[in-house]
């Protein structure tokens, strides 16, 4: 089956990470890491061990025979064993019996799945740090571009493209520390045998645990966790948070870039965003994924933490409701941050429209600081209510508010030229702004190394 | 890339009308229909609409071309119609400029994913109809089957087997004709050009779009349904109630065949269900399946209802949400009613284990009637409280409920052995509900024909 | 508790019909009906049903201690009928023995429940019609004033705004069908005691459970639905779709009263959508609170039919977690349609700025139109390549579509002036247009009666 | 309005913080600081700091008015600054001027909200401190009590139920850690003004914010958060997995509580559970109400996470969606973390029951036991091959599976009398499990003490 969409709203980089044959690679490595670990410990022969390693590779499963073991079964980790047990023995008989020794299908599924998730989060990070990097460009070149700060989607005061970006800086850079924290705390081998008391292994149950945390370099967890998944949960959440941040900046995007506003676009060339009928049509398509994408996430947040109510010491149909929708969680925030970190890469910014906006109200965006000039004169209530009437004059005269400000007495006894110069110019009001930038500049220079190692 | 899952949760006659391939040929035949349709109100020559529709083909598609074009534009049908006017092109140079004339992307697309609902809705509703049918066989069978009626996970009173699979039936009755009819409702062509005006086939638009309606077998709308997704959204909540049907269903199935109950049980065959360590074990795999699917189906639900504020004449990024998750709502559903109709194919039911249940607790499932028979001599505060004190009578003395109540003064002064005899035959209180089930056993045969022609 | 935000977000008039003490009200109408019901059919003594219906007043309940009986007993049936039952022996000890006989809880508390669902709905349906009443209005004055169609957020071509008001009028009164459809369907009564086989009430039960259902003006179901909730959910299913309908149409108002787009804006008076800092200031506000209600109403959807698979014959947990999901949903719905009709009652609709939209981008609103014009000449391919080298020469010489077309030697050996001012008549391109808003207004006037009728 | 399923759902004593009293409380302690703050910094008068912060209480508001102002203005804090300033104005007429000086609505509103959130978190996690201590003890006293380990809902091998109460409290303390971690760094003063750059400060901006967080106890964030809502959204998704490992523990308690099982039961006393036709009944009323609440919250988080995207500086709707639905969500978790500390305060264990059905299937529990043995012996797949012909035997013949291993002639090859002894004693394959319990048990005497101080 092709997935024609899959360009459109995935990662190709992401994807390879997120199939079913990687899944089933990570679970080989578990069973060859898990006879390795008994050969280490005298439970089986090292040469069983050597032997289950060597068997254990993708090209020894039939795929098609998986399948349908899988539904007969009900999870992959039967057959796979199956398999490679008929693998192993094709060349070492004696070795045969000792695949998959102590191991329930659970461990096996989900320690594969684990590490999965730790792959997939490497990239996802990786991608996330290519916005971040865009973002920290973008707020040093743009840090004292005046545009219109808009509330409620209507003007507002002025703020400058760079705070707004060094906002989404700031965030990004949050996302991607407890994404970070989340899926370290995650990563815990999962071995328990049948109903999690490893007893099958009998009295170097703890230590043949330790042996195979250290292959796999997964962390033990202190009692396993087949029915308590919260850990995965928290991945989970924080995949779902981070989606809403990208989501939050696709909105904004795709925002700036209606045609009556024009402040952005994105990256034109020939052919991207047209139009079948309309031969002007430039379309934002990617802001259109990436909100897409991001529309799909909080729903399958809930589902996984809906289906954490598994019984007993592992459930019936709650792990299995995780399965797809953990890959698939990962490959649509993956796809979120890659198509983010695209758009930003290649975005045009309209400096010239930002300042044309800036007049479209006819200083309207100056009332809040020409009302906190006066109410320092005359009082915060009299302030608000006489620059609340002249949006009025405005209008009716097809006027500004500065020349409507000048006309009005009060204002006049009170306000100089030179006070509504101050009051009239954006840069008056964005230096505490600066400032604050300056600090989440200073903060991402310090984070960038620690953050690119955050998951090891 | 091998989906090794699709077996235990997908119904593999299904999923081909799901896949993109399938959409895309629909998107074909609309453009060839389209052709066809402007020939008939004379917009194009005939012999353009011919070399139109002879070209129209799967075959004429390179998918990853398609795929490419798909990122760059934001959707399929611009790279199809490019791909279908070169192979117009190729054969008919003055046929290609006809190709897709009028129409805009989202018109071949809605269309098509129209089809592509209808066409699976078609399969959903033959397997509910399959399970249907083996309610009712069961209905029939186990009518007078007395088993435990539980409440609050409780032992409450005596119902047959039969009212159980009665209510279910009823049920599912319910859903496929519900599901019908919002199919039915959303079938309707999407044609309206840009913005939904039909501008560019001028004066014969409206009776193009009643020629091209024939043609695909679609009803038109009134006015276009571009960003107006509410008929869509009446199929995807119909599917979610559907979904909250079966997984009722495979709940009760689940609870009936734990280990301490096992008053049902998978059909088993060997290998099915077994663990990787535990050789005892049969595992409901098939109903773990439809647990797991039917978890996933209620927040699809709600991403489909959150995307349906798709701005102005055609939105951004809602439209495409929608992409992904329809076809994946229609494979979950389909796939879970499917598992749901083999899982009653081959259940086993145990009516010697309902039998020896009924017996668990030593009459208290007979509380309510000997309370009922109680009241009507001596009211009903009194009788109530009487019964409420036997249990803690029979759990001392480890007798039953008869017993217990024999020994009481008030009883025997109002209750003959007679009386008490029926009052401990379940079947006595079960004449009601035999009636019941003959209603919906009769309404079940007269709806039959009519459910499966609901959808042509 | 003062919910101080409830004239933000909710329907007033609905509110009072959504509490706890209205379900307790009709609570206590299933108890008076069904001691009537079992006089009627010899069950109890006339006199005890004239006793408990005369009881049955919300006066009679202490609410403290029903609260704590809830908590005790899981429900509001158990305190309700123990306190029924006092106020009854207060006053007729012999009658007091017959209250709520052969029901169990939950056939008085569904049954309620079903019955406040049936009067919500009227409410809404209602304020369904007013604003169905306001867009027709709407439609009419406006079907001809010609504004910009947006897809993707950019210009595209002309529609008229009536034509926008009549695919929501169009929406609308489909919700308005399928919502009164749903409760029609969903009013049934619930009555089958503890385990749904009615059989406490002996042979009578079909004839009571008839003669109940009379009295409460509910259809009978064939049997019980205690953990079938498919019909209700059918209810949430339509208000979801019914909130999403509504999502769209205030998503629509917001960015037509952008600042930059500002064709339309909220009746404003004094001190309405004002702001605490910026004195200019008018905030979409109700806008605003239908945005942030249909934002949260999807996911509750998704609870509701989570919550389907209640397990036997009375599931534990699932039926509880609809008590404050339903009337939630209703209110929340509620609110948005109520607000919403308010939201066009005051509508202002500035036909001017439509106009100078229009003009924003130079003529390319009609490419699409040109295009189609000279397709007819030169072919599709030419043409609309042709048309899209032009927005380069706008933009480059400041000019505008017509004036780049005409520049342009093929367009001028295939276009006449008179051809020219065709394409550039955006009326030309509405007169399909104009024949749907037709058939939307007929079907409104036709259906008017039939809805405020539909459910009883 | 009564609420009367409140002392069902939710805690009497978190309630009170949730109220949108208290919501009011804390912007008036937030008006009140700010005015102070801006007193020590130079920019208003010490006597009108005063002022305001002695008129800043409760009383002063008329609730009616500001429900009335909220929905005109779409907030609560521009009618509370309006009735505050009139307060003020009563008595110091020149400080009315200098009240919510500087500040947005969100300002003040966000930041009350945050501190509420902090208020409600500490309760949350005291509860789910009890709720640990509880599970502490409960496993200390049930550490060495064999019970059946099930897995797909059928018998699989013994554990203890000390070991299940420690898987859930290694759960609930990782709970407790995450919640407090996210609550910790939600805990952010929000202080911007109109768009976000406290303009209206002028160079104290920095100044006066650091003061104001000084008296409000909150960190400061780098920028002002209005659009930004990831922070929050931390809380909201670690009250979401919080309530998932909650779902987990009351489901698995609603299984052990089945008639059939019984293991385990609900504190009984009289009128608790009970049912208004049953006489015999025990409803486990409060783990219903857990299950219930547990249900409604994860589609909560996804409307949370869905309404992140918000628009600009401060956005239209986004914003509004959370008022509401923050409190609701810590409402339902607090209410299911209380119900869940008093579920196991007053918990029923029934070790007698415990021990009984562990005979249930007549020693297959000890299958995998039995097939470890012999893998040792005679390889793994023959020795599970030769265990899974077992159940069939026992089943056959009415015998248990140490009789039908002992019938068998390999395993009487390999397997001696004492060899059998020990695989059928549960207490040897508890061993590890015993040393996982200690590291639990000690990690949570470490952490109480951390843990009751994480949130000041």
């Amino acid at each position: 089956m092709m997935h024609v969409l899959d360009s459109l709203f995935r990662d190709a980089t992401l994807e390879p990470v997120l199939t079913q044959e990687n899944l089933l690679r990570k679970m080989l490595f578990f069973e060859s890491a898990l006879a390795e670990s008994q050969a280490a410990v005298g439970m089986i022969p090292a040469d069983a061990a050597k032997a289950i390693a060597a068997a254990a590779t993708l090209d020894a499963l039939d795929l098609d025979a998986l399948a349908n073991g899988a539904a007969r079964s009900g999870n992959l980790a039967i057959p796979l064993v199956k398999q490679l047990t008929a693998a192993v023995k094709a060349k070492s008989p004696d070795a045969a019996g000792f695949v998959h020794w102590t191991a329930t299908s659970q461990d096996v599924i989900d320690t594969a799945a684990v590490l999965q998730v730790r792959e997939a989060a490497r990239r996802i990070l990786q991608e996330n740090e290519r916005l971040c990097s865009r973002l920290f460009d973008l707020t040093r070149e743009y840090r004292e571009t005046v545009m219109v700060g808009r509330t409620w989607l209507q003007h507002a005061a002025p703020i400058t493209f760079g705070l707004k970006t060094a906002r989404m800086l700031a965030m990004m850079m949050r996302r991607g520390a407890r994404l970070a924290e989340a899926v370290e705390r995650a990563s815990r081998l999962q071995f328990g045998g049948a109903v999690g008391t490893l007893s099958s292994a009998g009295d170097v149950a703890t230590k043949l645990r330790r042996e195979l945390a250290v292959r796999l370099q997964l962390p033990e967890s202190t009692v396993p966790w087949h029915s308590e998944r919260d850990t995965l949960a928290d991945v989970v959440a924080s995949l779902g948070v981070l989606n809403g941040a990208l989501a939050k900046i696709a909105r904004d995007i795709s925002m700036l870039a209606q045609t009556e506003i024009a402040e952005v676009s994105e990256h034109h060339e020939a052919g991207r965003g047209s139009s079948s009928t309309m031969p002007q049509k430039r379309n934002p398509v990617t802001t259109a994924a990436v909100i897409a994408i991001t529309r799909r996430v909080p729903a399958l947040v809930s589902t996984y933490l809906s289906a954490m109510d598994q019984e007993h010491e592992r459930g019936l149909g709650g792990w299995l409701a995780e399965w797809e929708v953990l890959p698939e969680l990962l490959s649509l925030v993956g796809g979120a941050v890659h198509h983010s970190a695209n758009l930003f890469s290649g975005l045009e910014i309209h400096a010239d429209r930002m300042a044309k906006n800036l007049e479209l109200t006819a200083g309207s965006l100056f009332a809040e600081a020409a009302s906190a000039a006066l109410a320092q004169r005359i009082g915060k209530e009299q302030a608000h209510a006489l620059v609340a009437k002249c949006p009025d004059v405005v209008r009716a005269k097809g006027t500004d508010l500065r020349t409507a400000l000048s006309a009005d007495e009060t204002v006049r006894a009170h306000l100089t030229s030179r006070d509504l110069d101050e009051i009239f110019d954006p840069r008056n009001q964005l230096r505490t702004a600066q400032q604050w930038i300056d600090v989440v500049l200073a903060e991402y220079s310090s984070s960038r190394t620690k953050q690119a190692n955050a998951v090891r």
